[in-house]
């Protein structure tokens, strides 16, 4: 199977330069003296996440010549295309579970999408019919190498802004986040320690890499983790990156993550959805090599309320 | 009176680069559409505010050939010079006031600074004491070009970042953050509107622009604001910049500040501290010109308590 290279990363940055934050890289002076810490604030993209990163690379060199696109999701993904077709001119048809909450339905329209609510368990199906109907261009969240290289941008200014990193820290689900960063990470900073981090509630990632192969987790079970990013698991593609890139993974507790979402609310000013801050959690667990760790926090997509739950313990 | 120029701003630009964050302008999706509002998030430097830019500049342009830096600041000003002298191997000696927040006295000797403790309104006597008997070189919170000149930086940045800009809304407090911002600004976007914002129970500096002259309020009525960065009153330095440079001022209640700080955790993913928000609070009051407007968030540096409190209306 072809995995993404450094080359395909580095052309997804020219294409994605104008549209993305260049987010800067966060010395902090709480983390652990021996393991210097520093933050990847994704949190910051418009849409508040990385997302926007795979997205406009998607687009831009698979939608070139259409004028739709589709994308499933009930999360970052679907904002991020909708942001991204709006910007392009493209009409964006997003499909989304009817139980996805009406604020994420609302934030999707804003940009101008058409969404389509569907049954559980149906929204790849529907997909496919809005594709047919459509002529579109689907946009996958994660399973596509031109998704991958996008979020492989902030791999590369990572390594250009700290090139003697030791460790990074990426919260993995679907795996297109890890597989870019890592891709990007392993080519430029090669003995730098990669780890993954997922929530013990969906460690699905961790158990696949153990035993060599995917494992495949009940989606029932999956859904019990706060981090509503993080309940995906990684398509084959995907799961190839983190086999050969990985060094390992690390699982959170629940109180872990919501640890991580006050510690940065508290002591780095910045607002981390539960997903965005599994990998401060992981940094916190360990172990993790002496030397300066860089912590992705991917997204900051919270409700107030349960923003303001967390906060308050 | 001579001004602090561009030339002079470009000049710290080119001091302070390797010890601050370039932090990003943020496209904000939830402003006013006739005024496309932008964020300048100053609370993610290190130490979580604007500070360090004036604190390095001056520290470069006045202590090279020193071993000693002295200042007085209950706030922010105490931090950054702490965390630019130890930077550059230099011992700090700061003045606290004994009422001081044992939260704030333990920040600063986390960054290795002797901190002296000194009755109300002692503080700039017994700094001078200081400075008689170790020689160190004064860095003043704002009374001052260098520091002026770096806080600068931060509008030099954001005329790179936006040409385009019609607006910018500043924090007013001493007037060096603003002074610095306007002189960049004016310089680089003639046409730019340059606000002022203050909070209503510290409106000094309105008072003094409309009357043409510095006012002064009693410290125990400014006092009363939850801004506590923004309890100063500018010297005759910054309010001459104040007053060539800015085209107004507007003042904010103490709820609509509030309100501010809930909003940017909620909508930007960004803890403000409330000196840090009165700039968006005096965007949502206006009047403000149709066309894009920037927003300086100062900083993030808020008790956990006090975000709490307001996070929880």
């Amino acid at each position: 199977m072809d995995l993404v290279t450094i080359d395909d990363v580095r052309a997804a940055a020219e294409r994605v330069r104008p549209h993305v934050v260049r987010t800067p890289l966060l010395a902090e002076r709480w983390g652990d003296p021996d393991r210097p810490l520093w933050i990847k604030p994704e949190s910051l993209q418009a849409i508040g996440a990385f997302k926007v990163r795979g997205a406009f690379n998607a687009i831009a060199v698979r939608a070139a010549a259409a004028t739709d696109v589709v994308a499933y999701s009930s999360g970052n993904h679907a904002q991020a295309v909708a942001y991204a077709a709006a910007v392009h001119g493209l009409h964006a048809h997003i499909v989304m579970p009817e139980e996805t909450p009406n604020v994420k339905i609302e934030a999707t329209r804003e940009h101008g999408a058409r969404v389509v609510l569907c049954g559980a368990g149906q929204r790849e199906a529907v997909a496919a019919q809005v594709v047919a109907e459509t002529g579109g261009v689907m946009i996958p969240p994660f399973d596509d190498p031109n998704v991958i290289a996008g979020q492989g941008t902030i791999g590369l200014e990572i390594a250009e802004d700290l090139p003697g990193l030791r460790t990074v820290l990426i919260p993995v689900s679907g795996g297109g986040l890890a597989s870019g960063i890592a891709t990007a990470v392993r080519a430029l900073c090669p003995d730098a320690t990669i780890l993954g981090v997922e929530p013990e509630l969906a460690a699905d990632t961790a158990e696949g890499l153990r035993r060599g192969q995917r494992a495949d987790w009940p989606i029932q079970d999956r859904n019990r983790t706060i981090a509503d990013g993080l309940r995906s698991q990684p398509s084959e593609l995907t799961f190839a990156h983190l086999r050969q890139l990985l060094d390992g993974m690390i699982t959170v507790s629940e109180d872990e993550i919501r640890s991580a979402v006050r510690e940065l609310a508290d002591r780095a000013h910045l607002v981390a959805e539960p997903s965005g801050a599994v990998a401060l959690a992981g940094y916190r667990k360990g172990p993790i090599p002496a030397g300066p760790a860089v912590v992705i926090v991917s997204g900051g997509n919270i409700e107030p309320r349960l923003l303001r739950e967390i906060l308050a313990v």
